[in-house]
């Protein structure tokens, strides 16, 4: 049997079956970065994230931009848990017929990025292969009373999205920001109660919380900001690589961040209980199933 | 320019001068383990290793054997250190025509080796890819006495290894033991000043100590081990893969080493003055430098 007939979550989920971890890990598999203690005030976050030439980037593309997206989508993943970046390796298997200004490239792209959000780049791995494969771990640490994980939404809350959706793969995908300080922000003064990154598309990433929350869903279809790029709706539900955060909050903090002056988190919907799963209502009130998933590798 | 052209550790060095790093980094790249302040008593280690289909495994290799060979790289390299592997994470690229039992053997041989040595698995990273590609980023501690690094060694110091060299690639290289008891009772009992371990060749891999302490090395032929599977003494030089520790220690420690009942340990030769560089010394006495180098990427 091919691993396309169980599909890559299906996969996951046999594979998740099998694990056994001690004490000291909080969370391992199944959230944006798994949780291990560190000291009596701090968890410690591990995560580490593949990119593949021609599956999440073009080998004409900017080495530069290529290095930068390989380190940005494991800061996303830390800034879903509420944390902060603070190590990381990167492994590069590399074609022998790289040119050394694109090998070199790729790293002045991992490090700027490292620089920027005050990471340490302590190290990696280097290996020839076909075709140009990376990736990153990344460590990082956040306060046993910031940690946010998909797990904690409860019914009731008020979901947000921190910024408009779709059409990522059109570039975006290559230069976006992760939204650390907004998470930063969010943990520091509201109660968060489940987040995420959207890297696989709203629908899907939501699945994640909902799964992991024992929850349902609805999500107001006029409600989800689309970016200028986005192919209408289905887009900004279904296509991967947005990497904005999906998060959730009891009403009453719903309320205080809505008051917020300028803000710019956007509310798109409500968890509801687990046996209506995730709804869409259209502009007439009309609810309906998600047509489709989003992305997976197979 | 091709990155052929400056070689794997040329390229290596020409990316390693653009890192700066903070304080909490007390070893950045260049050792077997990044190390990181942790707490009072202990430091963190944290490295990662990438194996590439047709580079570091055939693709016909039983999967389980695969899996283990990729947590037990890691393994090796945290014991280099001197330190205890703790938390793993693993990255795989899969080509879309995976058999489902064999992306699960792959697994499977990787937690089987995870549990073997108390290895927390705490997830990781699935994506597709035209072939087969294993990260895995590995966490472990080490009491801040019995830190180990490469830069360590000193003049005078006697050189020794763990066990036989040479050969392999002929099926070793997949079943290999990660000499972590072996580290563990050397840094335990003596004061071993610098450690690593052979993956791309006995010559190579001291060179890397040679170069990070400043000193030059006397290896005498003879002494040095052979596996059964060596294809004479040059294999055991220069082909990779060995996973066997190289170490130094003071000649005083090494007498007491020497005097240990059951030894296996085996003393190979002298670190000598930096100015000498290194040296191989044959049954008749005659000295030479090495005629090869060792495995590199390219």
């Amino acid at each position: 049997m091919r691993i396309t007939k169980v599909g890559e979550f299906g996969l996951i989920r046999r594979l998740q079956r099998k694990i056994i971890t001690d004490a000291s890990v909080v969370k391992g598999s199944g959230d944006d970065c798994a949780v291990l203690r560190l000291d009596k005030r701090r968890y410690q976050l591990f995560t580490c994230d593949m990119l593949v030439e021609a599956v999440d980037f073009r080998p004409r593309e900017k080495p530069q931009l290529i290095g930068r997206k390989a380190v940005a989508v494991s800061v996303s993943d830390i800034a879903a848990c509420g944390g902060r970046p603070r190590y990381l390796l990167i492994s590069v298997g590399l074609p022998l017929k790289t040119d050394l200004a694109y090998a070199e490239g790729i790293f002045q792209g991992a490090l700027g990025m490292s620089r920027k959000y005050g990471i340490n780049l302590v190290g990696g791995d280097i290996s020839k292969s076909d075709k140009l494969v990376i990736d990153v771990s990344m460590l990082g640490e956040v306060k046993k009373s910031r940690l946010v994980l998909r797990s904690g939404a409860k019914k009731g809350d008020f979901i947000f999205v921190t910024g408009a959706l779709g059409g990522s793969i059109k570039g975006r995908h290559l230069r976006f920001a992760p939204r650390l300080p907004e998470a930063g922000f969010l943990t520091q003064n509201f109660k968060i109660n489940a987040m995420i990154d959207i890297s696989d598309g709203l629908i899907q990433d939501l699945g994640h919380i909902l799964e992991q929350s024992n929850c349902g869903a609805l999500i107001y279809e006029e409600l989800v900001p689309l970016s200028p790029q986005a192919d209408g709706l289905a887009d900004a539900l279904y296509s991967g690589e947005d990497f904005e955060l999906l998060f959730s909050l009891s009403s009453r903090e719903a309320k205080r961040l809505m008051a917020l002056k300028n803000n710019f988190y956007k509310f798109i919907g409500q968890i509801i209980p687990q046996e209506y799963g995730l709804l869409l209502a259209d502009d007439s009130g009309r609810i309906r199933q998600p047509r489709a998933q989003g992305y997976r590798h197979f």
